[in-house]
C-alpha cells in the first residue's frame, strides 16, 4: 500500500488545533502572550500571566553579561523571523478518507504538522526557529474518544501508518522527533480532545481522567472540587496525564503525594493487539503488572487513553518556607538529614550558589541583586554568621498536611537548619523560588537571542555520589568547552530537586554562548552527550523524569542489562510486530524495523 | 536426553537440609520444638519460643466446639502418624554428575524431596499427613553462589530438567506444587545457603542481600548494626528475601517502610537467557523497568539470586496500642478515617469479633476468656459504654518513629478512636495481638487433628466494597456449606490487616469440621473457590500478597486483559523458551509446554 501525494479525497473537519484555543506558542516554550523582552538594555518579562510578568528585570543583563564573560546584546543572527519551511505531507488518502468517515478530526495544516514533531529540546526548539527542522509528522489527527483511538489503530494497520500519541509537547527528550528513516507516513494523535473526569470517586479517593486532560485544568478543576492529584512538574501548565504516564514523570510535590507510579491505580493503553487494561486494585500480587507497559513507554508501546489516578483532600495547611546555607555542602548535608525520617516537606529543594544569584537577577527593580546584596551584608554577610555572596546556596520548603503534621515539619526543619548553620530566610522567598519555575521556563528562548544556548537536564544519584558527579561534571564541561574552542565561559550549575531514601533528583543548568560558532545547537550537544557521559561513569541514572527518547537513547545499553533489553524488544515484538507505534524511543529502532 | 533411572555415578556433596540445620517441622508450619497439645481437655502450646509457650489455654476446647457447634476430640483418623510415601525420583544420572563435578551440593533424600514440594496451603499439608501427596522434586540442590545458580541452570539446559526456586517453602499458593503432566525431571533449588548480606551501605542506606537470606535472620543481624529493613510479613521467621519479591510480598508495617516493590532498588535474577540487573537508583526514567519481571515472578522467569533493599534507622520509638469498638462498621469507619491523612502509624488492623474473641480464647490460665468476659462487664460491657461482647471489635496498632511523630500518630488515633466511640484499651493488648501471629500460625496443623480444616486467605478491595464484600463471602460459605452437607458450622472471619489510599486489604479465615467427609481438604476447596469468585465478584482483587500460584491461576482471565496476559506469555516466550523455569505458576503452563 504505497503512499499517494496530496490533495486528498475529503476535507478534514478540524479547524482549530488545541494549542491555538489554548494560547500557546507554536515557536517557543509557553504562551503567546509572555515572553522576556529587551527594551533599552532592560529585561520586562510581557504579560500578565506570572508574578514577574509586567515587571523589569534590572539587574539581569548586567549579571548574565559578568558571569558569561561577554558584553550581551540582541543578535540579529540568532533573532527568530519564521518558522523553518518543512517538507509537504505523504501520506495515503485513503487513510485521511477513513478518518473522515469515522468522523476523526485532523489536519495538514503546517503550523499544527510542525509543533507536533517537536518537544522542547534545546535542538529542536533551535531547529524551527533557526536551523532546519527535521522531519514532521503527515497528518495530526485529534481523536475524541477511545473508540475513535481504536478506529485508528486499525487504520494505521491496514495502511501501513506510524501513528504516535501526542499530549502536551512538553518533552525535553526528542520524544516526537519522527524518525527520519521511516519509510512510511507518520501521523501524530493529539489526545488534548480527551480531557474528562469520567469519574470522581470521593469514597476511594480516586478518580477516572481521560488521558488528554492537560494538569493545570486537572488541578483547578479537581481544586474546585475539593481535592489536588498531588503531581505538579515544572510543564504542569501544558503537559497531559497521558503524557506523565508515558514519560514516568516527577512533580515537586513527590515527597509527600508521590511520582506518577505511586499515583496510577490503573491504566488504559490502547495497542495494535487490543486495549490493556487492569482493575484499579489498592495492591494486587498477581505477577508481572501490565501497567508497566504503559509507565515509560515513550509512545513505543501504545497510546494510553485514560487512568484511575489517587485524589488527595487538599491539605489543612501549605506553607513556603526557604533557608539560606554557608554552601553547597553545607546545604546537601541538611537535606541528606532531612531525608532520614518522616514526615518530610512536600518539596524540598536545595539550589547552588549560581542558582541562587540567577534567582536575585530576576528579582524586579529595588527588589534586585544590588539591594539583596546590601540586606544580605547588613543582616548576614558582615554579621556574626558571615554568608559568602559567592558561595552560599539557598534551599526551598513547601510543607503540606495538617496543622499538627506542618509545625512537626517545620520544627524539624529548624533544628536541623541550625545544626548545619542555616539561616531562614522567611517563606516569602521560598514561595517566589517555587513561582520562578513558570516564568524562568521563558528565559531560554531570551537568551537564544542573545546567542546563548541553554538547556537544563536531569539525573538520580545515590547520597554518596551527588557532590562528586556534580563536580566531575563541571570540570567535563570546562574541559569539553575549551575543546572546542566556544567562546566566553560555559555556564554548568545545579539544583538538587527530589529527596529519595538512598539519593536525590539533580537537575543542572548548562549555558554556553554560541556566537561565532558554525552549529551552536550542535555543539551545545557535545557538550550535553559529554555531561551524561560523565554523569554515568560518576554512578548517575540515564534520567531521573525526562526519560530517554531520542537525546538519550544510545545510553541504554549502559544502564539496562542485556537480558533485560532483550525482554523489551520481545514485549514490542509481541504487542506491535507492525511497529505501528513506530516513533523508536529508546532505542527500539533497531530490532522493529518493518 | 530421556531421565534415566538411579543409582547415580557419584555420592551428592550434602548431607543436612537447611530446613534441619534450622529446626523446622517437615510434615507441618513452624519449628518442631512447638506444637499445640491437647491432654486432658487442656490445650498446651509446646515448647518455648513464643509468648504463649508452656502455657495452659483453658479456654479454648470449650469456645471452639461452641462455634464449630460439635464436641470437639482428637480424631483417630486424623492424626498424623507418617508422612505420605513419594515416587522414587527419575532423574538424569549425568545431571547428578555435573552437579558434583561443579561442586553443586544436591540430595535425593526423600524427605528433602518432599518438602520442597509443596508450601502450606491446607490441601498440600494435608496430602503429606493424611492424604496422598502429588509430585515431588526429583532431587534438591544447595547452591552456595550465583556461579553455581548460572551453572545449574546450564546443566539444566543440557540435561532438558525443570528448575524451581526455593526460599523458605512459606507460600499457601500451590506455588512449589510440582505440575503432574510435566514430563521432564523437577529440582528444586533451595537458595537458603546464599544468605548474605554482602554489603551494608550506611550512607545510602541500602543494604546489597543474597536472595536465600531468611527474614528473622536478616533482623537479628541488621537491628544488631542499628537498622530494619522494615519488612515483616507473618511468614519471617522462615520466608527469604528471594521469596519476598518473587511473591510481591507485603509486611505488616507496610504504612510506614512499604511492600516489597517500594523496598526493592535493585534484583539480581538468573534466567535462561543470562543474568537480569540494573543499578540500584534512587528513581529513574527508562522505560519498562526489567526489575518487574522478578517481582512476582513466583518462578516462571528465573532465579533471584541477590537484591539491593532499602534499610532504615531503627525508630527512636516503638509503641502498641489497640482500641476496642463496639461493631466492625464502627472500627472501619475508624480505620479509613486513618487512612486519610499522615502521618500513618506503622501498622493498623481490624479485627472482627470472631478473632476478638479467638483472641481471647487463646489467653492462657486465668486471662482467658472468662476473666477478660467479666472484666469487660465491670469495665465497659456494663459501664456506661456499652460494648455488646458478641459484637465489639479489637484494632491493634503499632506507631514507629521519632517521639514527635508519635505522639502525634497517638494523638490521631485519640482523637478519632473518640469519634467513633472507641475505648483504648492499651498497648498490652496490642502487643499481644501482634505476637498472636507467630504462635496462632501452629493452630492450624493442631486443628487438623480435631476434624477441623482451616486456612486463610486474603484479597484487597476499595474502601466502598469492602463491608459488602465481606458479608457476601460469609453469605457464600454458608450456602455452600449448607449445599455440601457439611457437619457443624462453618467459621468465616476476617481482619483488615493493611491500610492503602484507595482500600485495604482483607484477610479471611475458613474454617469447617471435615468428620465425616470423603474428602475433607478437596471439600475445603471447594469453598476457598468460591469465596474467591464472590471476592472477584465483589470488587476484591485475586491477591493481595500471596500470589496466584497455582491455586488461584484459574481466575488469572479475569483480573488481567488478554492483552496483557499475552504480552506475559510473550515475556517467557522471550526470557525462557524451552521452559526451564517450568514451575508453570500463574497458568503459565498453557502455551509454554515443551
Amino acid at each position: 500500500m504505497a503512499s499517494s501525494v496530496q490533495p486528498k479525497a475529503t476535507p478534514p473537519r478540524v479547524e482549530t488545533d488545541p494549542s491555538t484555543t489554548r494560547g500557546e506558542r507554536f515557536d517557543a516554550w509557553g504562551y503567546e502572550d509572555t515572553n522576556f523582552a529587551l527594551e533599552n538594555d532592560l529585561v520586562t518579562l510581557k504579560g500578565s500571566r506570572y508574578e514577574l510578568s509586567g515587571k523589569i528585570l534590572p539587574g539581569l543583563m548586567t549579571w548574565a553579561s559578568s558571569i558569561i564573560g561577554q558584553p550581551l546584546h540582541l543578535r540579529e543572527e540568532f533573532i527568530h523571523k519564521q518558522m523553518t519551511p518543512i517538507a509537504p505531507p505523504k501520506i495515503a488518502s485513503e487513510f485521511l478518507d477513513g478518518l473522515t468517515q469515522h468522523h476523526i478530526s485532523w489536519t495538514q495544516d503546517d503550523t499544527a504538522r510542525r509543533r507536533h514533531g517537536h518537544g522542547h529540546a534545546l535542538e529542536e526548539v533551535y531547529a524551527i526557529r533557526l536551523g532546519r527542522m527535521h522531519r514532521a509528522p503527515d497528518a495530526v489527527t485529534y481523536p475524541e474518544n477511545e473508540a475513535q483511538v481504536v478506529r485508528l489503530v486499525q487504520l494505521a494497520q491496514q495502511h501501513r501508518i506510524v501513528l504516535v500519541p501526542y499530549g502536551g509537547g512538553t518533552n525535553v527528550s526528542h520524544a516526537l522527533m519522527c524518525p527520519e528513516s521511516e519509510p512510511r507516513a507518520i501521523v501524530s494523535m493529539d489526545m488534548r480532545r480527551m480531557n474528562q473526569i469520567l469519574e470522581l470517586d470521593e469514597t476511594n479517593r480516586m478518580a477516572h481522567i481521560q488521558a488528554g486532560a492537560v494538569g493545570q485544568d486537572l488541578q483547578t478543576e479537581l481544586e474546585a472540587r475539593g481535592y489536588t492529584l498531588g503531581h505538579e512538574p515544572d510543564s504542569i501548565e501544558f503537559s497531559t496525564l497521558g503524557g506523565w504516564i508515558a514519560t514516568r514523570s516527577s512533580g515537586m510535590k513527590k515527597n509527600r503525594y508521590g511520582n506518577i507510579e505511586d499515583l496510577v491505580l490503573d491504566v488504559r493503553m490502547v495497542t495494535a493487539k487490543g486495549v490493556i487494561e487492569g482493575r484499579a486494585m489498592p495492591r494486587e500480587s498477581m505477577g508481572i503488572d501490565p501497567r508497566h507497559i504503559a509507565l515509560g513507554s515513550e509512545g513505543n508501546f501504545g497510546v494510553i487513553t485514560s487512568a484511575k489516578v489517587k485524589i488527595f483532600p487538599l491539605p489543612e495547611v501549605r506553607r513556603f518556607d526557604s533557608v539560606l546555607f554557608h554552601d553547597f555542602e553545607s546545604g546537601l548535608a541538611f537535606m541528606q538529614d532531612l531525608s532520614r525520617v518522616p514526615p518530610y516537606p512536600a518539596s524540598a529543594r536545595l539550589l547552588d550558589n549560581f542558582q541562587f544569584q540567577f534567582g536575585q537577577a530576576l528579582k524586579p527593580e529595588s527588589h534586585g541583586w544590588k539591594h539583596l546584596k546590601s540586606q544580605l551584608e547588613r543582616r548576614v554577610v558582615t554579621g556574626p554568621l558571615g554568608f559568602e555572596p559567592d558561595k552560599m546556596c539557598a534551599f526551598t520548603l513547601l510543607y503540606e498536611g495538617s496543622r499538627e503534621e506542618v509545625a512537626l515539619q517545620t520544627a524539624r526543619v529548624a533544628k536541623l537548619a541550625k545544626k548545619h548553620r542555616g539561616f531562614r530566610a522567611g517563606g516569602e522567598n521560598g514561595k517566589r523560588g517555587y513561582q520562578l519555575t513558570f516564568s524562568i521556563a521563558y528565559i531560554r528562548d531570551f537568551m537564544m537571542q542573545l546567542g546563548i544556548m541553554a538547556e537544563s537536564f536531569e539525573t538520580s544519584v545515590a547520597w554518596s555520589d551527588l557532590a562528586k558527579m556534580c563536580v566531575a561534571v563541571r570540570e567535563r564541561i570546562l574541559a569539553e568547552h575549551k575543546r572546542l574552542n566556544i567562546p566566553g565561559n560555559p555556564i554548568i550549575s545545579w539544583r538538587v530537586t527530589q529527596v529519595y531514601h538512598s539519593g536525590a533528583a539533580v537537575y543542572f543548568y548548562l549555558a554556553i554562548l554560541g556566537t561565532g560558532l558554525k552549529q551552536p545547537a550542535e555543539t551545545f550537544s557535545i557538550l550535553e552527550h559529554a555531561a551524561r557521559e560523565t554523569i554515568l561513569e560518576h554512578g548517575g541514572s540515564i534520567s531521573h523524569h525526562h526519560g530517554v527518547g531520542k537525546l538519550r537513547a544510545q545510553f541504554v545499553p549502559q544502564v539496562k542489562s542485556a537480558v533485560g533489553l532483550n525482554w523489551i524488544e520481545g514485549a514490542k515484538q509481541q504487542l506491535d510486530p507492525e511497529n505501528i507505534f513506530g516513533i523508536a524511543n529508546q532505542g527500539l529502532e533497531r530490532k522493529n524495523q518493518v
